[in-house]
C-alpha cells in the first residue's frame, strides 16, 4: 500500500455470498473484519467510557472531522497528542472527511468546483472545506483510517445533480491523494454516484483506479428503500479490488450487517445502535425492544434472554424501564452498553460463520426472526432525529 | 438493639475532638464509620453503575423514600424484591422518610397533627404521608437502614414554628416506633429542633430517651450560616448515647465532612458531590475545580494530581472540559466518578487518623489547604438549583 504500519488480509470467503472475513492491521492495533465501529461523533461514544468500549471488544470508532474541527477545535487536539491520547482510547480510530455534515447542512453552506464554504452550527462562525483542509485537518487529528473529501447528494437527487456532484468526488479525490503528507495513516477514497446504477459503476471503477488503500462507499442510506442501497452495493462491489477493504459509510443496522456483509463489505459505522439506547430502544434477537411500553412495568426479566452483557446480567426490564421514564443518565448508558454489545457479538458471529463456511444459514436464521423497523417507521424516527438536529441547532452524527 | 443482624461498635476515639471511628454492621455487610454515602434518590447514584460504586468503595448508598414511592412505585420495589434487587446494589441503603421531600412543597402539601397530605410533583395526584405509612413504605422497599418521619421547618423559621414541629416530631417518633414490624432495618430517631439551641436539647434528650438503635440529626444545612450548624451539633451530641451511630442527614461538603466527623457524627449523605459534578464542577484538595473555566482549554494535565480515580488516571482537564462544553454525557459520568472518588478517599484518611491519633492534623493541614465556596456562593447555588427543581416541577435529592 505505501502506507506504514498497515495490512489488510483477507482471510476466508463464503461460498454462497460475497462475504469475507480478513484482519486490517493499524499502527493502533488490529481490526478483525467484518466490523462494526461504534460512533463518537465529539470524542466520545456517547455514555460510554473507553475502558468499557475495550471490555465490549470494540476495535474501531469513527469519530467526526466536522465537529471536532469546530469543538475543542484541531489545535487543541493536537496539542493534545492528537485524537487516541485526547480521548484516552488507544486502539484504532477513523475519522470522516467532514464533508457528510456539511453537505447536510443545506441553508448554511455553499459548495463550488474547489470546496464549500459553511458556517459553524455552533456560533455561526464561517469556515472553509476544501480537500486539502479535509487532509490537514484529519492529519492533525491523526487517526488510523482517514477518508478522502467527496460530495453527498441527498435522497432523493436528481441525474444532474448526481453527475456534477461525480465528476467533483473524483477531482477532489485526486487533491485528497495529493494532499496526503503522513503515511501512517491509511485512506480511503470515496464511492459515490447516489441511486444511478450506472454512476455507481462509473463511480467505483475510478475509485479503483486510484492510489487509495482503502475504498468507502458513501451516499447510502440517506433515506432510500433498502432494495436501492442493496442494489447500488450489487453493481458497485464486483468493480472494486478484492485486496482492499471496503468500508460502507454511515451503515447500519443488525439487518443492514448481514445484507451488506454478504454483498462484500468489510467495515461498518453507525450511530443507529447508540441513538436508538438514548430513546430507551434495546436490540434483541426478535428486533427492537422500546423499554418505555407499559408491559414491562413489572418484568423481573433481564431485556434480552441469554445475553451476557452487563446490563442484562445485572438488571431487570422494570429498573430499566423506570430509569429510562425518569430521566436517569443510568439508563440512557446501559441501553448503549448493551446495544453495542448485541452489534459486537452479532458481528462476532457473522465472523464465526463466514470462518466455518455457515454464513447462509446464520443470515437467513437472524432475518427470519428478526422483526425489522419497518420503512416507513425507519424514515419517520431519521425525520424526528434531524428535526430535533435543527431544532437544537446540531448536526448528525451520534 | 433487639435489630436483627446489625451491631455496631465504637472502636477508636480521637483525644482531641468528639471524632470517633467504628463499625455498623448491617444484613447486607459492613460499614466503617465515619462513612460517606452517596444518594440515590431514583434507585441510582446519578450516572454511576452499581459495580462502579463498589469499585470506588462505597459502603453505604441512600434512596429516597418520596421518589421511589411514586417512581416506579413500591408495589413495584417490593414485587423486584425490594431496593437492593432491583438497583443491582448488595451493599447496605439507607432510605429516608419522605419527609424532607414533602415539607419542602411548601405550595403542594398541607400538615396536620396526623401526617401530610401532598400533590405529586409528578401527576398532582394527591397521597397522605403518615408516621404508619412512611415505615410501612420503608418496609416495602427494605432498605438496611430507616428514618423515622419528622416535620423539617425550613431555616429562617420563628420559634413557635419550631416549637410545634418539635412536639408533632416527638409524637411521630414514638409512632414510627410503634410501626415497626420488620426486625431487619435499624431505624434511626431524628433530632429537630431548628437553630434554637435549647429545642435542639430537649430534641436530643427525647429521641436519645426513645428506643431508637440510631439517632439522626435533621434540619440543619438547609440554608442555615455553617456556624450555627455547629453550635447546634455542639449541643445535640454531648446527650446522645455513645453506642448508637449518629447520622447528620443530607450533610455535606469535605470541609463539612472534617467539622462534623469532630463533633461525633459516624455517617454523612449528601447529593453535593454528584450534583456540582454535573455541572463540571470536581473536588480537589485545594477547593471547587471548575472545568468550564477557560483556562483548562489546553490543559493537557489531570484535573487533580496524584489522584488514583479513573477519571485522573485517563483524562486531561482539556478533555473533560470539552466533554462538559459539548454536553456530552461522558463528562457528567466522569465528573461524579471523581467526586465521589474524593470523598471515599477522605474519610479514609479521615479514618486512619483517627486510629492513628493524627485526626486533629489532619484537619487543620486539609481545612488550610482548601479554599471553601463561600457562604454567599453556597447559598447562590442552592438557590439555583431549588430555583431549577421548580422549573421542572421536580423536587430534592440530588
Amino acid at each position: 500500500m505505501g502506507t506504514q504500519g498497515f495490512r489488510f488480509v483477507v482471510e476466508k470467503r463464503c461460498e454462497d455470498s460475497w462475504a469475507r472475513t480478513g484482519v486490517l492491521g493499524t499502527p493502533h492495533g488490529e481490526i478483525r473484519t467484518p466490523v462494526f465501529a461504534p460512533v463518537g461523533t465529539q470524542a466520545t461514544v456517547k455514555t460510554m467510557a473507553p475502558r468499557e468500549l475495550k471490555e465490549l471488544g470494540v476495535s474501531l470508532i469513527v469519530a467526526n472531522t466536522y465537529h471536532l474541527y469546530l469543538r475543542p477545535g484541531v489545535e487543541i487536539v493536537a496539542e493534545m497528542g492528537g485524537l487516541h491520547s485526547l480521548m484516552g482510547w488507544d486502539g484504532p480510530i477513523l475519522t470522516d472527511s467532514g464533508g457528510f455534515q456539511v453537505f447536510s447542512m443545506e441553508h448554511l453552506r455553499e459548495v463550488d468546483e474547489d470546496g464549500v464554504t459553511f458556517r459553524s452550527h455552533i456560533d455561526g462562525s464561517e469556515h472553509r472545506l476544501t480537500p486539502e483542509k479535509s487532509i490537514a485537518v484529519q492529519e492533525q487529528l491523526g487517526a488510523d483510517l482517514v477518508v478522502a473529501l467527496d460530495v453527498c447528494p441527498p435522497y432523493p437527487s436528481d441525474r444532474e445533480y448526481n453527475r456534477v456532484a461525480l465528476d467533483r468526488t473524483h477531482l477532489w479525490a485526486e487533491r485528497c491523494l495529493k494532499a496526503q503528507t503522513r503515511h501512517d495513516q491509511l485512506m480511503f477514497g470515496v464511492v459515490q454516484g447516489g441511486t444511478y446504477p450506472d454512476l455507481r459503476e462509473e463511480g467505483a471503477r475510478y475509485v479503483a483506479s486510484l492510489d487509495f488503500p482503502g475504498i468507502a462507499i458513501g451516499g447510502l442510506s440517506v433515506g432510500e428503500p433498502k432494495e436501492l442501497m442493496h442494489n447500488m452495493l450489487d453493481v458497485t462491489i464486483p468493480l472494486l479490488p478484492e485486496d482492499k477493504p471496503r468500508h460502507l459509510l454511515g451503515v447500519g443496522s443488525p439487518e443492514d450487517l448481514f445484507e451488506c456483509v454478504a454483498r462484500g463489505i468489510d467495515i461498518f459505522d453507525c450511530a443507529l445502535p447508540t441513538r436508538v439506547a438514548r430513546n430507551g430502544t434495546f436490540f434483541t434477537p426478535q428486533g427492537r425492544l422500546n423499554i418505555r411500553n407499559a408491559e414491562y412495568r413489572d418484568d423481573s426479566g433481564p431485556v434480552m434472554e441469554g445475553c451476557s452483557c452487563y446490563t442484562c446480567l445485572t438488571f431487570s426490564r422494570a429498573y430499566l424501564r423506570h430509569l429510562v421514564i425518569a430521566k436517569e443518565i443510568l439508563g440512557l448508558h446501559l441501553a448503549t452498553l448493551h446495544n453495542l454489545h448485541f452489534m459486537i457479538q452479532l458481528m462476532r458471529a457473522i465472523r464465526t460463520a463466514i470462518e466455518e463456511g455457515s454464513y447462509a444459514r446464520l443470515r437467513e436464521q437472524f432475518l427470519g426472526g428478526y422483526r425489522t423497523a419497518d420503512y416507513d417507521a425507519a424514515k419517520r424516527d431519521r425525520r424526528a432525529w434531524v428535526g430535533k438536529l435543527r431544532d437544537s441547532g446540531g448536526v448528525g452524527n451520534d
